[in-house]
């Protein structure tokens, strides 16, 4: 067997930096060679931060600059804030390394786009031009010959895989669609913050973001690229009571002369070889449970006159950050995709 | 100090009920006479059933023929299903008590509407006629006369105190309106169920009824009524992992010429002396935990190009069900539209 | 009617100064005059820090020096840290207010334990000896006459309701006592943390401060006047994923010749005439939802061998926190224990 | 690479069941033949019943019987009740198949203790002789070549690894041991129970089956047989508002003459080289979230006087059912016990 490629994570102390330490555990042609934090977090490992890592991983997590300068990695997911991103991705780049970028730095094409909702200079245009998106369905051929890919953010996960096939195909019109989405408390991070402790969240629901998530302009990005033209959104985020998984229910309408067959029929195009698209089929209900912890996304569809509404789960932990970076890893490097995610 | 009102509540058994008797334990002018239950429920105290009534209200649960027999009461509250509701409620109208039904029984005034979407024949269509719709403050002129009283659904309740002042104002277009809302777990009631096992819902989240709820035609002729014309909705139910408590995030398009101003002036004129609606204002946050286990309904609102946000939150046990009750109580014996319910 | 019994609390902006504050909108007897902060918190409406309060309480909270010299109140409730209290009740005691403090400085008597288990000096020796132990059901002729009245700790209540009276009455051994008790996180307070986000507390469980839990010096002080002898016991609190609510498991020996019926007299004779004392009986279940949201605390008890094994149950925020201050306030005011209560 | 070990899995449909067939998709030399449902059960694919097992497995659950006579297997998994797991054993040994149970049918050595805790008669008294009681770290060596394996309960897991090597080394004194255990919801399986409703655990909390639950045997036969002698203890299990783990807190008394480096050194002793069982030392918290979705029995332990605290924590359907069965396989078929489990 070949030596197994060498991994590096930048950003290793948060949840999806834990939960990709977990799934390349599995995987049996990876291996991590450092674990990487940000400025100001103590060099400690990686099972003090996460006692359940303990056996599985041990490396002691040092500053990234550290890990750089020391190891030459093959591969390096970068699960670090945005901004944070673009000042690491370049020099792991220069050394050769392939950039796995779970941050948003390189998602945007259009920089002004970029530095109007991330209110920030984009700091490495250089690269930007050669990032790929890494969805992983939609864009396989390019990842394979990816030395920089953009992960893609966990609601536009949820929302790009259902939607996409269908705007690609004519079956929906490109007006009017709303995207009302709920995320579990995971997708807001390990930091200590008074919104988002137990007794605020628990028992509790609600909207944030609305009309300023930083996730829409990357959603009508995709979704205009698949419709040919472009695509406004509404988009609402909810914070849900639980600690992985994302639903999205989608509103669209109906495209002249189409119906439900036309839907199925996009779908069976897009995905019917795909194992982590599973495609409910008309009437089918998703629920978190069946995909939280796992790569899969899963969608059902309903149609009544001339509306469409399109519901999507995914683990924002899983397909919508670590699982997904594992995924366009697989693609990158020629692995099985599923390796490290059944 | 005037004898309190002699109240009986059939369906006791429920959610809906428990709150109900711990609301009325507050009130000081109300006292239960008796409690009933549905057919082939063992006669028993009501603190067995419900252990957190104990010292509380330890009255027994007998059939609810038996307690019609027996007691003569002022008041009956009505938790039961649609059709053990319109059951009961002639005879108790022919005793003179006045009558808060919580079922669908009286709440839809179209019987063939009623009839199709409850598939179910109305069995009591000699009262329909002068049942009023309660939902407190937009008809309180009639609630107070009222003998027959159609206490609001849940879900209802949620859409339509932020929509109705807004649709007869003229402020949003009639067309195209979304309701997606999440109820916590009571909203399905006490019995047992595989899909509503705690390891079920728990750390999960779905859509139900998508289409097909009940609620639906209801919205539909409450909104009708306030905008002066005929109005459509799609309306999609969720299940959230938690006790108690709807959010609803509305989707409407602004009416020509129209924009955030006229939205707060349309509530102001609605609900600026209504104390058990707080409208948050523009961009404010409304969540779950900030009216569960109370009678209050949040309102919020975004507004973006023409397109309209609004949020709402309730309980669904308590303005959503037992607590509106009350406070139709209220209205119609001429109380302190709070008595109880603070 | 008499004015209504002036009350100012401080340490408002805690969830038990929130829970007080619900439970003073219902008494037909009392009136918020101020609501006081802590040393660098804003001056704002408690309705901005918990909008759940809107309309209930829109009181604007300001620093507690300024509260002392703006307003003379009847009586203070200080729902502050310790160290916090014991700088701010000389004071109002001076200005005749009777003081109800739910921190711990007044709680024990002998000031060397104090000073030990909470590493601080005690800084109002003078008024210690004067304080009463506010544990209702076993003190309410010392609370009545109460100036400055220590409201007991939450794990305190939970361990001291079910097992004083059997030590009293002799039932049980002294020795060997373990109490193994599960609190919900509102027991940690409002502030952020990160071992009490959402993401670290839901869907787990620990025990934290084995032997090292600064109410266990308390516990054994009140166990010990009830035995008449030094009691020391092995204390584990527990964090549970859920809001509100203390569950204790205890473990004791019968003494000789005593049996099941012996503890069930013990019960009667302290506990038959209390309403907030639920004793379900030999083999009952309590269960933390049957008292979340009250002031009651349920007892049950089995017996096997010479074994015993007490259950209490108390929501920690109400009988553990604002509801004993409220009813100790009763006491104190010579107004029904029940009011503002149920 | 030798063909894959042929698995059956009888009881497919349960939870531990469908973390089996998870499980065991990640095993490289083990694959499943065939799912059999217990008697009543609808024929159909697993993964209607579990949807979250689609692409994962979608073989058809068919009658056990009709399994049987239709493939010969390597190795039976029975994740039946009791009673049904020794109707169907003695067949599948009959045809040479390795049989790994998961019910209490074969761990209890004297057939009078279980038919009076089971209340049943024995139905297999012949196979009972050659069951091996399958906790992996104790019993290897007989595991290693067990035609019957008797997979331990899940509290029995969470009690026997802390306490046994204790107790065999003589740290511990044998008496007055109590076991106060928490476990999630997934403990009571997946049958619809009113009292097992989202409602009715979520943000409550109870101990159940005090002095009476079955796991009470099956414990106290092993660690009598680690001491040396009849050992008694106290057990409580309590229901935890969540998924999946158990947390169990022990309370002993340090044998005389013995401290905290001897506990120390009895675990060193007893799991230095085991990969499964993490004990983190003196003054170490564990935490359910730690051991959730793994395999790992986490183990902290604190000492003070005389007393001794010992916390476990492990999740109840993997080293509690599904996690160790596998191991226990692994052991049997003589595979790294790390296999299918990482």
């Amino acid at each position: 067997m070949a030596p197994p490629i060498r991994i590096g994570i930048a950003g290793a102390t948060g949840y999806a930096g834990r939960d990709l330490i977990r799934l390349i555990a599995r995987h049996r042609h990876a291996g991590i060679v450092w674990l990487a934090h940000g400025p100001g977090e103590p060099d400690e490992p990686i099972s003090t931060t996460f006692p359940e890592l303990a056996g599985i991983c041990d490396l002691t997590v040092l500053d990234t600059a550290v890990m750089l300068a020391k190891h030459k990695v093959d591969a390096a997911f970068l699960a670090l804030p945005h901004r944070a991103a673009m000042a690491v991705a370049p020099g792991l780049l220069a050394q050769g390394a392939r950039v796995i970028d779970f941050s948003a730095d390189y998602r945007i094409r259009d920089v002004a786009v970029y530095e109007k909702w991330y209110d920030v200079q984009h700091t490495d245009r250089a690269n930007l031009g050669q990032a790929v998106y890494g969805l992983c369905e939609r864009y396989r051929g390019q990842i394979r010959k990816a030395k920089l890919l953009a992960n893609p953010g966990c609601y536009p996960t949820s929302a790009l895989l259902p939607l996409a096939p269908l705007l690609e195909a004519g079956v929906i019109r490109h007006e009017g669609i709303v995207i009302d989405s709920k995320s579990g408390a995971s997708g807001a991070g390990r930091k200590a913050a008074a919104p988002l402790m137990f007794v605020e969240v628990n028992e509790s629901f609600k909207a944030y973001g609305v009309f300023s998530h930083r996730h829409q302009p990357e959603i009508e990005q995709e979704l205009s690229v698949a419709a040919g033209k472009p695509v406004e959104i509404v988009f609402t985020p909810h914070l849900l009571p639980l600690q992985r998984g994302i639903l999205s229910t989608i509103y669209a309408s109906l495209a002249p002369g189409k119906g439900a067959d036309d839907i199925a029929a996009a779908y069976t195009a897009a995905y019917a070889n795909e194992f982590f698209v599973r495609v409910k089929g008309l009437k089918a209900t998703v629920e978190v449970k069946h995909v939280a912890t796992t790569n899969f996304c899963d969608i059902g569809y309903f149609v009544s006159g001339g509306r469409v509404i399109v519901t999507s789960a995914i683990d924002n932990l899983v397909k919508g950050a670590a699982g997904q970076a594992l995924q366009n890893f697989n693609i990158m490097f020629g692995f099985d995709e599923k390796e490290g995610l059944v």
